[in-house]
């Protein structure tokens, strides 16, 4: 008997992914949606694209009806998702796309994101959903904090070489390529498609950039030192999709083999052949995840590339993933759809 | 259990969309795959964003092993497919995606294509495969012939209206939108991305498209007296779908009427209400059909749109679709994901 | 010595393209440059690709000091423009960009638009902008209507042909595809670059988009009777271009001729061989716009093909060929730089 | 009175945005156009955006008249032109926009492009055409070398900071983003629109890609010892644009003032403000460079961005600009268009 689940959020991107690979998931089924603005449409109207599937109206959050919902998608703003989340009924489990649960110090949460956190509790109890390396207790989790996707991205291109200790831990740099989607819905200048087509730029440089919260946490609970990493994300005229450009030093063999050994039984994450490295257009739509390392002509230097759908595996495939987990489903029910080329 | 079945010409835009439907299709296996010029290599080498699929090898069609094939996809092009299908076991089932086997009349083939057909009885054979107005025939077929991806979006908006006789015979225009990735992987220098992004134009304009050659066919069978329509194709820098912007005379609220009753039990044609008009986006990747109608402020004049994505519902959709027909399967199977958007 | 000019919103598109044309232009200079919101702020801040030129900040229209102005180029967004330049002092000649002074009859604007006309005296003083067909009034006009960017693609393909008479002007249908800077520089949905990008559909269908009022008003006045044509436009994932695909009745070789021949000595009119036809690449960043002609093979049937750029001719460069004009210098000044392609 | 001018190779896109270029510079007059396989048509077929122009026909080199001509630039494929260079007349004055003479070294060269140089005189005599730095060399010489456009790029990012020794030399990173139009016209599966549009990736990663010769060869010669940069190149779908990220190990203020004071006078070079970076789009179409420059939050490292139009600065700009110090023109003599925005 299918679960029934709930999405928050539902009008925007992650939401509207979330739809999308739910209803080919035979073992959930859609029992509430919500939108703040947009309650009281339709979910056609909102989104062309879902005419032809039976839906429930948007509601509000108040007017949702959480009765029999195993678990709530919640797909909200940044900074909303807490409060909300802190209300929601204890026997429901959570799945936070947001940013809200993801940094595990209230300090560096403030830090990162200008303000005191609203539900330090939950934050504490809250599961860091990197699928891949969290499983165990994403599994046995009530709340699971979606990861960034950029900071999914970087992860899944170092993380094994810094636990190997393969990597030199001071001079990996990070150059990120994100397609448009990333930034959602918002109505934003520089996302008109004639400023961003046809141009493409830096943007949170300097290491500004929120994800860089989730490297520092993650890094350095692996190495256990202090890592710092440099990180340049980049927006590119594309609508799904990121690269990690990832330069360490170490040896580039070595790299691949610690990469591979530590993948070889993942079902998302692809390490390619040595030398071979990834493309966007090879992952779109899907939940895989492809990983390349190239050795470089300066001696003791590599490449390592991740690229992944930042909608996808980056976001709502990543959720989706976790809430298999959290009710007990396997793990890559819905997620296996072969990407979408060209 | 399973069928299995073979892909011919698989290193192609349509074999590739085949495998990635047939990759989530549980009634079907898929035996063989074959290519000309990249015969020998994985299908990962000429598709990397199959990686993950446990796929066999492309051989030449002489190197393919057809022993417990029930059916096979023949995605080669047009002229090449005749003879190859001629010569191919009796007790398989074809769906051709090539132009070989569309038009019924030989005259009409060679007027059309340049050339003589090579297999006229396999033409007399041929089931058009526009699979919403053949089914029965296509159900039992063993040679279904795929519809041109342009036929396929012009007769969608246009058959319920020559039948019904609400529209003038004598004065229709189609004004066709297609996205690049109809034109195959051809090396063409207008297929480069900086000669098609930023631009836009007609291409064989003047009454000279084949797909003419198919309209002419099914729109005067069903008149019962020849219809010629006008139609312009033009070539839009995006990567799936097509949108035909069709002028007719008649009343717009009966031409609307009439499509909604034609396709209201259609699983896959979905008319949009009165006066909404569909968008490309919002069928990507998918096997749906928006059609919409609006009228016009010239009194007796309406537009009907049809939406698609050529490689879906166009192409490789289309011929899935006529497959579960043909082996017996239920004919939605793999074919219902929802578009990917954005 | 140069003429000073003023811009009165020059942090739009049309604004900015302005100011990019001018900046190359010997016989103008830029003395005031207005925005409202952006006030305050410089041209580069706003437009970052004018960094290298030395401008005038951007100020309110309240600030912005006309003195030895002789010119403004009134880039406004409609409805705004009419109480603006009945403000400005009459010595001083204005190009609008926008639609308020498109249309001579206050009834028709009003029908249009919404509401009545705000300024019905200056109305009447105004001349059409569309330069080739209005280039003697233009020459002697203080206030010049900068003309619809679709109208006056349409208006090139047909013009001479209603004039001649060599067309049926009962069944002439405008098919448009519009490049995504003609909608400016708002903030809307439907023109961020993930919802635009690969996707493309129909916009202001059904006889409702306001640039057939102008249709109705120079087609009507050049046939001598009333004429309506179908005019359906739609939206292409490009910044710049538009191609409307004219199709009429009448002879394909006397349309062409008759092209060919009131084309002849027009500098930025280009008419292609018979039977080639343009595409918007071809004349991007340029104030050239190209036109071919081919029949049909449904006789005594022919489309008409026009490609411009909705920025330059279709608006900015438009409005600089008439305000050489109206100051006396040479109708081709600063605007012959060649397409930029790819 | 104009100088006379030829440009062979004339059918690629660094010859028609030459022509692009030079039918806006009133010093030169296009006395004769070659293109081997297209010899014998006429410019407005191969490039039909150049249809108004009045332009010689395309000949073979063989039958190119060089009587008269000042100037030849050379846009022939690489290893194409050092043989055709040699043969052409000793009064007439080159350049260059292959890679044939960027290197002065023969072993380099050789070692980098996989065969030995067959006019290793001329090798000797050419000058590296990076007019900032080699302004005098350029104005004497006969034959000019055009730089890469990546490495023309990632030198105005980083020939200042070498050279006042602001950045530690052993550890550079040049993450670089290029447009497709830097692969030229050539027919290659990965430049069709689409596999690239919706896609981006690496290319020849790993320390292969050749204008690491000219990095090598400059950074070196700046530096009085060996340096060897790191430098990933990746393909984006747009069609005009590089955008190099260059990471450094230094003072991000030292390295902003030392860029700042090497460029205040350069007239195509503009140094942005301390933070801001720039973007592809704000340089479209036009000769000029972007260069900013922002701290990080790593202590001691920063990253220096800079942006230009692969065809315009990155190569024909570049020509032309240095074919006007040759011929004792102004320098910025057709090259100061604002650029094309949106």
């Amino acid at each position: 008997m299918a679960h029934d689940i709930a999405i928050l959020g539902a009008s925007g991107y992650t939401g509207a992914e979330l739809v999308r690979l739910i209803a080919g998931h035979a073992g959930f089924r859609i029992a509430g949606l919500s939108a703040n603005a947009k309650a009281g449409q339709k979910m056609a109207a909102v989104f062309p694209h879902m005419r032809h599937l039976d839906l429930p109206e948007l509601v509000t959050i108040e007017d949702l009806d959480l009765s029999g919902v195993d678990l709530v998608f919640c797909a909200l703003p940044h900074a909303t998702s807490q409060a909300v989340i802190a209300g929601l009924p204890r026997d429901v489990k959570v799945v936070d796309l947001s940013a809200d649960f993801r940094l595990r110090d209230p300090a560096a949460y403030e830090r990162w994101y200008g303000q005191p956190h609203a539900a330090p509790e939950l934050q504490k109890e809250a599961v860091y959903g990197l699928t891949e390396f969290y499983r165990d207790d994403i599994a046995g989790a009530r709340l699971v904090a979606g990861t960034g996707c950029n900071a999914a991205t970087g992860q899944y291109a170092l993380r094994p070489l810094i636990a190997a200790g393969v990597i030199d831990l001071d001079e990996i740099v990070i150059d990120l390529k994100a397609a448009v989607s990333g930034a959602g819905r918002a109505l934003k200048e520089n996302l008109l498609h004639a400023e961003l087509s046809e141009g493409y730029h830096t943007y949170a440089a300097g290491g500004t950039h929120r994800h860089l919260g989730e490297f520092d946490q993650e890094f350095s609970a692996i190495a256990g030192r202090e890592v710092r990493v440099q990180f340049t994300p980049h927006l590119i005229p594309a609508n799904r999709g990121i690269l990690a450009t990832v330069y360490v030093r170490g040896d580039a063999k070595e790299i691949h083999a610690t990469l591979e050994a530590a993948y070889a039984r993942e079902p998302f994450l692809v390490t390619l052949p040595f030398g071979e490295l990834p493309s966007t257009r090879h992952v779109r739509g899907s939940n895989y995840c492809h990983i390349g390392v190239a050795g470089d002509r300066v001696d003791g230097r590599a490449i390592v590339v991740a690229a992944l759908d930042n909608l996808t595996k980056g976001s709502s495939g990543q959720a989706l993933q976790n809430a298999n987990l959290m009710l007990g489903l396997q793990e890559t029910t819905g997620l296996t759809a072969a990407p979408v080329f060209p």
